[in-house]
């Protein structure tokens, strides 16, 4: 038999959302993808690096990805020593969990939101603990000092949209005695962040994902923003070459167009806005969003149905079968155009 | 203090061999890099991943690269089951210490040959133990059954480049109680492989890259071939995204374009083999290579010196100041014109 660790070979991998072959003939509003193109500077800079012939491609990429991370530094107001980029956010939530958690620690998050935090945990042999939610999205019997060596704060929550201020991101920071890890993968959705807090608080980490609101999500991009000791060991962990020549000059010149960024980050959030009013005045329960998508629950409480009755019309939502969420659906922002479609197609399913 | 883990915290990251910044004032033969571009099909279905706007990198790739697998698959004579695809053969290299070996368990691999391994199981903090080698390229010591979890043997040797023929490799495998991963990143230019023996030994495990005989080294694309139970393995370990669209784009091309890999490796071995014998003629003293580099050892033994002489002339090659290795120097083989220049700059040398 092939001696594979024990928690390997009993693991179930994780389960990413379903992404249909014909994807022309779907509104696909299920896995929190921008609707709208990357900047028309990020194909141009893929052609520049590539060339007439492709023949950069036959040398390694900087290994640190120098000029993206500096970009990004200057962007958040960072030194360069504070950022790292990776092969999607995912990554980083990976070798985070790699820098601090052994075989057999504790690390923990919010339930609902990313479980692919408890997959990252099970491959190190670590244990899991989660937190649920009350009424106002407080933390469930969370401890006057949690001390486990992680926790992951998706903020914006994913899938229900709601977000947490900085002031309750603090006082969280102050009440974990390892490291607070706030995935902001739809932060640039929502009013705030907590990259202030980086500089605050030692034990505050940012992740953030050029996947959603840079439009990049075929392209792999994340990065983290944490103090220079967390960043050295992230790159420790790293691969040395984890982001290729084409990834690089993605990121740098999407990070770089700041104009494009905002205006398509404006577009979705007045069509999130203006679907969540449509949703209410149908007999939707919609959770105020800070994302690019939203948690509904239709008056039937029926989320299943909901969803059967959209894939039936080509139209791809999210629908989680976990009894917490089961009476609702996430979806996603796409163009005007999609909303009123889904829209349409919702008052028809009734 | 930040709560790192005490193996990450003391560790020193693996150092990537010199990237000039001003690349085209160098003949660089130091990376072991393709000197050719890499097929034209490969820009070709870039372009047409891109499209017009690089709107497909709105959305996430697809997850298992199913169709650079299945194209591996293919051309290796196996079950597409067998096949994984990674963020290059590093990523697998680490997935797979990650599958195999817990924290305190073994790891081996041969001394010298890539170092990366020793950092990966440092990282997983997993014990390493190395293997020297003997006057014929016997493993030293190597026990009559070695019980660590995972044996790793570069076959081509780097950055010796000599390589060990199928029945050596077979008996070893008869020998490793846990597996035997035959890293053959530079297999493409030997006269033989292991991926035979995946069939016959369930802990043989091959892994490819194609960052040199594809001269895609920017890239990051590399390959596992393994019994199915290894590969769902590591399907659960890796990013459930690990390869963006473009990165999926060209390796699927780079493996059709069979006709153009071939006679690219074909003028590799013959410059190799030529500039070997010139190499000779001026006293050096060089081992036989199936790679696209070789090792070579100048009159007077003094790596160093000749390592220093070329950089002067704007020659980079590789010198390792490990004391069993010192002596020589490994170079890339780059066109017939850079290696011309090169044995031109080392007669100067003298």
């Amino acid at each position: 038999m092939i001696p594979l660790r024990p928690n390997i070979r009993n693991m179930t991998g994780y389960v990413p959302g379903f992404q249909p072959r014909d994807e022309q003939r779907w509104i696909k509003l299920n896995t929190n993808e921008n609707p709208y193109p990357p900047s028309p500077r990020v194909r141009a800079a893929i052609l520049a690096e590539l060339g007439e012939d492709g023949a950069s491609l036959r040398q390694y990429p900087d290994p640190p990805s120098t000029a993206a991370r500096e970009e990004a530094a200057r962007l958040y107001g960072f030194d360069p020593s504070w950022v790292i980029l990776a092969n999607g956010s995912d990554e980083l939530l990976n070798n985070l969990i790699r820098a601090f958690a052994e075989a057999g620690e504790e690390i923990a998050y919010v339930q609902p939101s990313y479980s692919y935090y408890a997959t990252l945990a099970e491959i190190q042999g670590a244990r899991v603990r989660t937190f649920g939610l009350g009424e106002g999205w407080d933390l469930l019997d969370f401890p006057p000092r949690y001390e486990g060596k992680l926790f992951f704060l998706t903020n914006p929550n994913a899938p229900l949209g709601f977000s947490y201020p900085p002031a309750f991101i603090e006082e969280l920071a102050g009440r974990v005695s390892g490291m607070l890890v706030v995935d902001e993968a739809y932060a640039d959705f929502a009013d705030g962040n907590a990259l202030a807090l980086v500089k605050k608080h030692e034990n505050v980490v940012v992740t953030r994902t050029l996947s959603k609101s840079y439009a990049l999500a075929g392209m792999r991009l994340g990065l983290a923003v944490a103090r220079p000791e967390v960043i050295e060991a992230l790159d420790k962990i790293r691969d040395h070459y984890n982001l290729d020549r084409l990834a690089q000059a993605a990121a740098l010149a999407a990070l770089r167009d700041q104009n494009y960024f905002r205006r398509a980050v404006e577009k979705i959030r007045t069509t999130r806005d203006w679907f969540s009013t449509e949703l209410r005045v149908i007999g939707y329960s919609v959770i105020p969003s800070s994302g690019n998508y939203l948690f509904a629950t239709p008056p039937d409480r029926n989320g299943r149905r909901v969803y059967d009755a959209l894939f039936a019309r080509h139209i791809l939502v999210r629908h989680f079968s976990d009894p917490s969420l089961s009476h609702g659906l996430r979806i996603s922002i796409g163009t005007r155009e999609e909303m009123e479609a889904t829209l349409a197609a919702l008052k028809e399913i009734g």
